[in-house]
């Protein structure tokens, strides 16, 4: 993967609730984070989504999250690394169920929301996901990249896993290359023209400014991208465009 | 498939809650319908359901429901063909996910509760049932063995699904072959002799008697057995032992 | 309650998901039928609904509905007369302690979507509604004005119950006063000046002209209208200020 | 309140799952905590409890639980505090409506599992749960008494709310009058005589030995019995006579 690849949160629609502007963002995006049932999505969606995706040649992965519809899965919930590698096969199995109907599979797991952030802080959480992708079969997965990747990095090696480490173009970063709370004023870049630069600083490697002033560089696969209005579509087709230009 | 197998629902506790002796009922059977999620089982459970079944080397079929746990996926409930088939590609996808997390695969399909009597009664919801199953790859799909299984044969023939037709040993059946409803007088045969017997009567293809006093040959692959209680239990070992001796 | 009361369905939102112009409808209704949890809104939507209520001076009707978030509460499902009570009186309850924290009390009832359908189409269903509605206290029932409210009514009488009758300005009626199906064509009006003549002509108990082209007079107490859309708001102003004129 | 009164977590099947013996332990209690459809109970389930609490002339009380039902509401959750109260309000609510249906009234508040841990473990939450049940109406509040409950009482003086401290007969206390963790040796008595014992104990404000050998007076309005299996009913049964006795 040398080329930057644009994922998406997407399918995160359920029952006769309608989110987010899957048809307009699919046709810029290389991969769809399609929800899985637990905070999003339902089985009908699901094949709706992964139909979608399929006619654009848009990779399928699995989000998964804690079992809280009404919290969205934002909500960090007590479960054991068991549990976690329980609630990650069903719910990617799930997804797989739904693309072995049209022809298509699961390309790759990236855990949504709680359970990602969990994840990133808690290193027996992310021994625990990474024992769950390894044992469903040959799938990468999706995590934030930070300044220092290795920790990750050796974990995954030490299971097989790949892992694809995701950036992002719209948000500041602190010196440990985390992303800056949105309780905090300047977390989330608005101008169209910052986001693009940004998006294009981190696939040349080159060095973003950090919030405390340092320079970080992201070693990043993958870009994420939002699809939840009309704005945040306009930068991802301006983003698709830069990158392809660069 | 020339002996009668057994199956049985399994695996129908959920979080907290026990139902079911599915650890002393394992050992003698074939065929383990597991819940996966929507009637009973949560992720946990399942995974547990499928280690004891791959222990016994028990096949692990699919066991889909309506979405109604408080109900059980005892309730009937107003699906579309298409939702349908959604619903079984969501939930036969979540076991294969717990399944092959252990090196397992899901090996067949059987319908729980109001989806099963409703697939029985309604040929539009036989063929999607039978259409998800061809679609989602080379499963069986298990069902109620009546007087004249043609009509569902002919349905499995046009979509390529093998059929693994299922009797009763603790059931009287009507002169069509249908079970008689639970609401009338001996509708359940509770002598343990009686339920050998008529597991014998099956399996050597010989004609039971109706509750019309008619003959009626089952032709049936498999027979369901249940796992509930002590002298369920003990059920179940005679009729493997009278099967194995016939 | 001589003149036509305005009802609406609303706190329809669940979780992250929003659905409906709430605060757009609100100060043009009368009564506003806030979901339960059931089939929509959650504890925290509910809040906001009925603190929304409140400050218009709109009362709260409990809409409560079968369990099944999914399909919004349109899938008929099987539930005993019993089962339909329990339902009726956690939900109707649920909405009342979120009441009751605002200082405001539920005022009535109207079942939602399948509960409401099945109700108006099995006596026995409707028979187990007014018992519930009769046993929680003193609250008025809202159902279907059709070409004779006699059977309800002496349901109604029979419990003690005060029936609320509804109408519809936007549906076309057939000759019993039921509604004309949303899948024939014609069952539904869009011309505003269509919908403001009939509000018009129903609040002055004058006849519609049903599908069959007969007189129909609908004995009615409320009007239900929606805040779907802007179009619908449109629409129920102009009828609140039709009636408030006549 | 000068004498101790029992109370025992109740009500806690699930659809077709039974949990508890429920008729069994009834007769000797005086409080019981029925559980309100977020961790176990469901509208049928909660109709069944609260009759069997009304024959026996037992309060009712509410035992409200974060959403997880596979979790049994003992994880863990993040919901803001005004999320808590809303939580709150809908489930008392939704028990009193069972209640009202029967003639009864909810009597008190007692939170369950993770939501009552995390209320005694953070300020902020006790607060929230304090203002609820105050918004609510007039209700007590149970919660465990510790060696220095003054901190609770100065929240409960503030909101009006009349507290109830429960304390524990078969559990082991630390210094602090915490419980000492199940994970660790000795945290639960099982020797019946220790239990009686230690009821008597707390029922005369004499003085109980922490786990670190100092003197822990705990004083407390209202003991937690068990209902789980037989030995646990016999011991309340012991109890209630040694208490009728003292």
């Amino acid at each position: 993967m040398s080329r930057l690849l644009l994922n998406c949160d997407i399918g995160e629609s359920f029952g006769n609730w309608t989110m987010g502007l899957d048809a307009e963002v699919m046709p810029f995006i290389d991969c769809a984070n399609v929800a899985c049932g637990f905070h999003a999505g339902d089985p009908s969606i699901m094949r709706k989504t992964v139909s979608l995706a399929l006619k654009h040649g848009v990779q399928v992965g699995a989000h998964p999250a804690y079992q809280d519809l009404q919290g969205f899965g934002r909500r960090s919930m007590t479960y054991t690394p068991q549990e976690i590698q329980d609630l990650l096969h069903y719910q990617i199995g799930a997804l797989d169920g739904i693309c072995r109907a049209q022809g298509g599979r699961v390309g790759y797991v990236k855990p949504h929301g709680a359970m990602y952030n969990d994840m990133m802080a808690n290193p027996t959480q992310l021994r625990a996901v990474i024992q769950a992708v390894a044992a469903y079969g040959d799938l990468p997965l999706m995590l934030l990249a930070t300044r220092d990747n290795s920790a990750a990095q050796a974990l995954g090696d030490e299971y097989g896993v790949t892992l694809w480490f995701e950036a992002f173009a719209d948000r500041a970063y602190d010196h440990k290359g985390h992303l800056v709370s949105r309780q905090l004023p300047g977390a989330v870049h608005h101008d169209a023209e910052t986001i693009v630069q940004q998006a294009l600083t981190i696939s040349l490697g080159e060095p973003l400014t950090a919030s405390d002033g340092s320079a970080l560089v992201l070693q990043a696969n993958t870009l994420c991208v939002h699809g939840d209005n009309a704005s945040s579509i306009a930068a991802v087709q301006r983003i698709r465009e830069a990158l392809k230009s660069a």
